[in-house]
């Protein structure tokens, strides 16, 4: 597929998950972490009009000279930024303007990427898809989070359960010790994260092809799992008592039984399907409870090639941090990944809300040890 | 004119100013003491359908058994309720639907407003018209609060400002010492907060025609008048510091000149308008620093019909405290006004964006002392 | 009694006080609006120190330059303050250098009395006895609170038990409509917000002698007076629900009896003993309870003479608001009163912690709604 | 040494640091995390008689029962504990009562270990040691910083000077890429986290014999490091900025002249004196300032027999999780590390300020990123 067919194939697919929503559905935010949809729209085509069009175009007018100010994320190096926690703050520019920034943009960018040459340019535009690949599953955890905290818990679609699938898969993979090479090694895009190919050594381990389930986490809640500190790392264990947590993110009981909000709606928990929306705390404190442990993320990535993954985004024992011979890029492309290594996890894999094609056995993701709102599951080892 | 063609004429004008609103901004709650407009067209639909029409029609369908619970604001009596502060969390019901349920309660209401004749019913629609009519009011002021946060200032509608009118007279109106009445004593509607009609002694006292302007308010800002204690109430001083308040909300210095923002935009203060957008402290510290004080409400009761009034709800020196003889009504209605007697400052008079014909000089509106998003002036007495 | 005598019993009676404390207790700050009991001993001699001495007495040498700093609880007149909350952050100055600071000041104070003559001095003297006064009860009161929220609830005297006292009297006191005079108008000394004399039209009113026991709000709890919205302030129905209150401050219920914190320990709830330790809310809850109402602090004053009073601080149905003519006197005395005149309500009479001869039936106690960490009880009207 | 002795002079050590104290220095706490020194005292008292004297001891009178709810830190596994943050609530225990806690402890201690014998109490005992050392160094810490948050700045004595110390040395310390052995592999005494020996695989690194100065650290920040961006993680870069920072804690300008709080009180900054009291986010930012980085834990302890250390606890870029084979051990003293394995970063070395003989080349200290009250320093490699 040509770069031009790319850029149109991954624009559009953000636009139609679009089309489920109500006007009103893309201006809300509820809460700092999870941005309004429209915001999302405006944030990925700021990402082209700035890094490609405004240095690339000859004589390229913006479209808005307010919209650095507004959809500008977290580029200190391009300029000041609205606060996080006030993207839902505006109910202008109106979504009709922002899906007009699109066209805008798009128009401008399928001129140019015509005769597109270089290399580096190429890149560049190659990151803004990959960027704009992350939003959109952003965008579907950040509306499933919205609607998830309406007291209607409206359906956004019925065909659309992403908590479904399911695996009973109890193959384990065994991996001998010794010295294995970490680190994306290929000619295609990745992160400026996976990079710094550099060597670990790892003990003899043993991992699970098998995602716990639903049915496996009732389990450990049935058995007390939550009131009993000795599983808990000590914020985990404050966190389940000042929030007075008891279960996964979305699920409600009701009736004496368990459900859980899909963006298809409220449905009973089925227990088959692969655990969702749980954070690090609750990764760590299930598998201590099992007598087991998460892998690390060297450890998955070197037993990859074995294992089923893709359903959910897997926590691994590993805090995200530089790799030996990480080098940042220069210039705003360079806060792209580095400047958010501190107090973060790795999680490996991809989830069912990940653009396809999009993840790698190398791909870093990360996020908060408490954060639970992404389709996170997790993975045993030992 | 009838009640039937009260009501549609009421209902009307709410509608009127929605009309210049996109449907983004139908949604969003910057803060929490400003409803989202959304909110505000379903909760004045909900008063009539839980108070005249769940109650007076045989056999009524409420619209959506929901709603109950997502538009009631305060009323204990009648169920949960969802916090102020999450009103702004909704995406859903949209728009569209809280206008399919005003005009289903529109249509039912006009039906049933056709045949009416019992005083106690008649008297419930009229509090429900009153009722919107302060609900017209928030709607502007929540709206001018929500777009003056917006980092892009936008102009609601180009004929829409309001605060452009002055005044220039000069009048003092003096009173002679002695017993007077305060409270409503009409045979027309009025709220429970005004009666308990009572005698009161006051002084001889002489209070002021004129509305302070901006000239004269800027005249206290370059005096000094933010950075001096002295004039200061000692709560009002820890606003000052803590909120670094250095003019009246929605002013913005630019280019050394003080601009403010109005519902037609940003426009540069004009100084023989009528001050605007101050709270309780500001008022009293304006007052200090002119060496007089504000009117007691009794006082401001007893003058009114020699005052010019109703460009800006004015500040007075009164707590709002029952009137002697108070008494509240039974169930949810007696939930309307006594149970906020607490910590919050009488204001009298009306602004302009009151409704027509909703104030008279009984009328007690109130406000916390800090609070200033409303178009709120004052007039000095000594 | 000469001045120099007063100086000298008022001066000793803290000390009396504090010899009860374990140095420890001299230091910690548990809350904000409760001052360390060394800083109460400091601040009492700062004032003598400030406006007497230095003014004064000729080449006066202050104890220590950092103290005006330390000490200096609001006069903004008097240079800068370290704030409130951080009171309880300095182990340093030491108890000991504390008390070695009042016997310096003392030492010049006793001597600058000895031939003093200037009213305006000896006024100002009066001001700061008084002072004292208000503080040797704020001492108690502060006491309480750190030891009472000490997990142990140790004992500070086993002679100290200030809640004890009991009323039967179930006299009505009847006052007839008319005008009368409010405000002091003695020759002594009183407080600047006493002053402005001014004439009130009452109704008639009925106010009873006797203050509510801990039996009759008891009745008022287990009626389910906490649980019932009805009677509540909206306020004071969010305080209730958010502080998850259920009875009056310093109550346990142990073992299904109710026990309440005593300065002289854990003590059985005594039926027949005066309430204390509410605040304006569950005053005006219990009252709504018994369909009566708080008096005023006018009706208040005009039965005063009627009236036994003296053990609780009472809180009435008035804002704390200037009199009509109330007159700030210049510079920092000025600052005692009348910056504090918003969101408070009026309290009259005294407490069994109160100063004897210290109160007055003009006297203006204040307090914010919330507070209830004084000697506070109510007394009802009609 | 016997166990006998070691447990007398380790105890006494304690003691003798406090005897710098003024009573009150006892009893405040300033901040959450720093605890007040009579906590410290009972706390470590309060490990000998639950682990020791209560199981070992048939008939072990215990000294007072609601100590064990009083100065419990963090274990659940023996019952409740109050929260960090009232620690400095307690006026009482009084301190002399504590001391005496102490005098009772002892006595039994000391008969107690006269004839041990039991390899695992004796360990247990060795752990109650270590952990008193531990509370040694945080004793020192936290008294320094409640000195140095006091407005006064008092000097606690002349001779306490632990900032004074320096280092010219500039040799650089070369590591060949290879497998190395991780972990303690001794006989003694070491922490849970230090076993679990493991291999690792290094690549070629180099490591700077030197730490960094307070000249070198000058020099960032007056090349203006504090801010720009372009250095620092992004938890640091809003650290930075919503906490207005801009030098290490204790250090103040005055009179354009940098100075820091120190035990005997405040001084000019020393250039030649090694760098103290930052955090990991500022230990990054001065890294990537130098084009250099931080050491890994592994790194670091690989190459410290080549380095001198000792005089700061030093920032590694690890993050302090669980070795591969971490064993937690039953009951309460397998909370003592593991449980803390989230969000924070190990630190190597030792401080002027850490017990002599306490520290190991394999030692795991931790503390949160944003955490700079300790005698915190930093390393280059690259």
């Amino acid at each position: 597929m040509s770069l031009l067919e790319n850029y149109q194939q991954i624009r559009q697919k953000t636009i139609e998950f679009c089309s489920l929503l109500e006007i009103e559905d893309y201006a809300i935010q509820v809460v700092d972490f999870a941005s309004p949809a429209k915001w999302h729209l405006a944030h990925t085509t700021w990402f082209f009009e700035t890094f490609i069009l405004k240095n690339q175009v000859k004589d390229y007018q913006e479209f808005d000279k307010n919209f650095n100010y507004l959809f500008n994320s977290y580029y200190n190096n391009v300029g000041k930024r609205i606060l996080q926690n006030n993207r839902g703050n505006m109910s202008r520019p109106s979504t009709s303007k922002v899906l007009d920034y699109r066209k805008y943009v798009d128009v401008k960018m399928q001129e140019f990427l015509k005769d597109i040459a270089d290399k580096k340019v190429i890149d560049l535009v190659t990151l803004g898809l990959n960027h704009e690949q992350q939003h959109q599953e952003l965008l579907i955890t950040d509306v499933k989070y919205m609607l998830g905290h309406n007291p209607l818990l409206p359906s956004l679609d019925s065909a659309f359960n992403l908590v479904k699938d399911s695996n009973i898969d109890t193959k384990k993979i065994k991996i001998k010790a010794g010295i294995y090479e970490i680190g994306y090694q290929g000619n295609d895009f990745c992160y400026d994260n996976e990079l710094g190919v550099h060597k670990v050594y790892v003990d003899d381990f043993e991992i699970n092809n098998h995602l716990i389930t639903n049915g496996e986490y009732l389990e450990f809640m049935n058995s007390g799992g939550y009131s009993d500190f000795n599983f808990w790392l000590d914020e985990g264990w404050t966190w389940v008592n000042n929030d007075k947590i008891n279960a996964p993110m979305y699920w409600h009981k009701i009736d004496n039984e368990w459900h859980y909000y899909t963006l298809a709606g409220l449905q009973k928990v089925d227990k088959n399907a692969i655990l969702s929306h749980i954070n690090y705390y609750e990764a760590s404190a299930f598998a201590e409870w099992k007598g087991m442990r998460l892998p690390t993320e060297f450890e998955w990535e070197i037993a990859s090639n074995n294992l089923d993954w893709g359903k959910r985004w897997e926590w691994t024992n590993s805090a995200y941090l530089a790799y030996p011979r990480f080098e940042k890029e220069n210039g705003a492309v360079g806060e792209y990944n580095g400047k958010f290594m501190s107090n973060k996890m790795v999680l490996r894999g991809a989830s069912v809300a990940t653009s396809k094609n999009h993840s790698r056995n190398t791909y870093r993701n990360f996020f908060h040890s408490s954060d639970r709102w992404q389709f996170t599951g997790l993975r045993l080892a030992k």
